[in-house]
């Protein structure tokens, strides 16, 4: 009888609707049915991250969209700036290496934020710098990076701006067009609350003239394909028709919502979340928190795995641990996906719960009481 | 109130049960939970494709397998041999081209089957090829390939038999092992009766040997990397949980019903069909068929688009057409799916009343009565 509460940034709960309709038949995808579906969807996501660029979806994990944005760009010898600070933005230096760039790395410990003016002054030092790649939210550590600020430097020296947005776009602020980013990628089951197997990459046309240049572009990846089968809504291979589907409910469900006030409830999760934890002696892990999800060292004495697996165990509760450096030190708790008020603060009561029957002094219902202060905040104002 | 029928080569109707799967919840894939449902599939696919070598499930489409098939096995400068006849045959030559592979093709006209003793000749004369490249069931043609005896002489001269299984793999006898295949490429949304999404990839002992001697295999289809995450049945990036919880259920279908039962049904279907069609005319594009699909020019002056798209609005009956020179020239009906006797009765019943309806001259339920025969034969010795 017990319940199953998925609070992990990736993959996220989905929505109802959007898992029935994985339940309805395969259809073919060589048809005029499809293609207003991949149109609708396109659409939507257009409206979603805020962008009038391409979207082009593939079927594949997030990181199958990362090695796209790398390999369709950068030709071998090519530099390419990587800021990097946690494990997913070191994932954009290691498909470098793959493909034989040649790596510049502005580096950070993990849980830092990158200044936009440090990113100018590589890239007034080092012409030959082609393209930079960043992290909008950074899932190890819960960074959410100033995308705005470094776009701005970027595309200012006239550089191309990637952006991993796989962790956050959809639920945190994200404007894509405005922020001057050439390639966003995005997950399928993150914040567009859809199960894993799509990534979705957005190409504008300063990165398309690039990506034209480029010889070898692998072929399954091969953006210029997708580009092509886009002027009907086709796709170049079979489709995972279904997942595509369950897309476009969640997205239609997202553009219901209105994206400004997913983007406020994301903010204001996180915000409560945050008090929650605080108030009860956890730690930011980030000096610049994202709203897709808190990393938080858990209080000394305390441990991470034990409270982790006990959260599971008795409530059904799943967040994850750490990774890295970060690994047995701290819990991350994801807002994305369908994640209400009271998903936070039965994540925040659990918490209590478990530290107490673990032996810690913990005040019960002080975190829960911080986060609905929270929450009791924002509604004045609605 | 229409009913849709899908019998086009891929995808595949899904059965029930496997699409109640995908409508459950999404859950996390580091867990336990996720390893052993891993664990099942993979010995059930080991069943059903008759194998006992490694099988990596990677969230793409069977394009994405076959790319993964040439880059990991083959290095920029080395000689494959294609065996080429008709256009998914042709891809292994376009991926061949793309990784900088010396590609030697034994060409046939569309329709052919290969010879063993001429992939034997062409062996021994160019001791450099170093991997061969073929197809069991040839989607356009319709043609099975004897994947046996082609393995049989690739094996004695100790080159690499690399099969294409998409269309056919799991309806189709496919004996991995014992037709010395090293490497078999299927797609989850054909004869595996799964939505599209998931490449499977089964790799023998001597093909990871070469695999390992090869540097560039891009990343995201690094099939090392597979390899790794399999010790602990693990994924090395998000798997699409959702599409593997289904084939785990359509796998478990086929193991309750018996490879060779399923085999024996595909067969008869086939078999039947190709009766049904000739008595009315269509004349088989493939000289050794397959038993997943068959292809089948129309009569003299019918016009296939026109008998297709009537089919389709008419009855909801979704067959497909040509490919390439085949295009406006022939039908192409699977057997792969949840596709069973009076599916094939209804199919062929339909084609007699549309090629009436549209003013042919067809002896009304002569067709069916012919494959009626094929089934009530069959049914003598059970």
């Amino acid at each position: 009888m017990k319940k199953y509460r998925l609070m992990t940034p990736g993959p996220t709960p989905v929505p109802e609707s959007s898992l029935l309709t994985l339940a309805r038949q395969v259809t073919h995808h060589r048809t005029a049915e499809f293609r207003a579906l991949h149109q609708e969807v396109l659409e939507g996501l257009q409206e979603v991250l805020q962008t009038k660029n391409d979207i082009l979806l593939i079927g594949a994990s997030g990181t199958g969209g990362m090695e796209a944005a790398v390999m369709n760009l950068i030709r071998p010898g090519s530099k390419m700036l990587v800021l990097a600070s946690g494990k997913f933005a070191e994932r954009w230096a290691t498909l470098g290496d793959r493909f034989g760039a040649e790596v510049v790395s502005y580096e950070l410990p993990w849980g830092e934020p990158f200044e936009a003016d440090e990113v100018a002054r590589i890239l007034d030092e080092d012409p030959a710098i082609e393209a930079v790649y960043g992290t909008l939210c950074e899932t190890s550590t819960g960074v959410g990076h100033d995308v705005e600020a470094i776009g701005r430097v970027v595309q200012e020296r006239d550089r191309l701006w990637v952006v991993d947005g796989i962790s956050g776009a959809g639920l945190m602020e994200c404007r894509t067009d405005d922020w001057g980013i050439d390639i966003l990628v995005v997950g399928s089951q993150k914040a567009l609350m859809t199960p894993p197997g799509l990534a979705i990459v957005t190409v504008s046309p300063r990165a398309w003239k690039k990506i034209e240049t480029v010889d070898q572009r692998g072929f399954y990846l091969d953006l210029l394909a997708y580009r092509k089968a886009l002027k009907t809504f086709d796709s170049p291979y079979t489709p995972p028709r279904s997942l595509i589907a369950a897309l476009a409910e969640s997205v239609r469900l997202l553009r219901e919502a209105g994206i400004e006030t997913v983007w406020d409830n994301g903010r204001r999760l996180a915000r409560a979340t945050r008090a929650g934890l605080e108030r009860i002696g956890f730690r930011m892990a980030a000096r610049r928190p994202a709203d897709a999800l808190t990393t938080a060292y858990v209080p000394d004495g305390v441990d991470a795995k034990r409270l982790l697996d006990r959260l599971e165990t008795r409530f059904g509760l799943k967040l994850a641990g750490g990774q890295g450096p970060l690994s047995g030190k701290v819990i991350r708790i994801a807002h994305m996906g369908q994640i209400d008020q009271l998903d936070i603060v039965s994540a925040l009561a659990a918490i209590e719960l478990v530290l107490v029957e673990q032996g810690h002094s913990v005040q019960l219902g002080t975190a829960v009481a911080a986060a609905e202060a929270v929450f009791a905040e924002g509604e004045e104002s609605d």
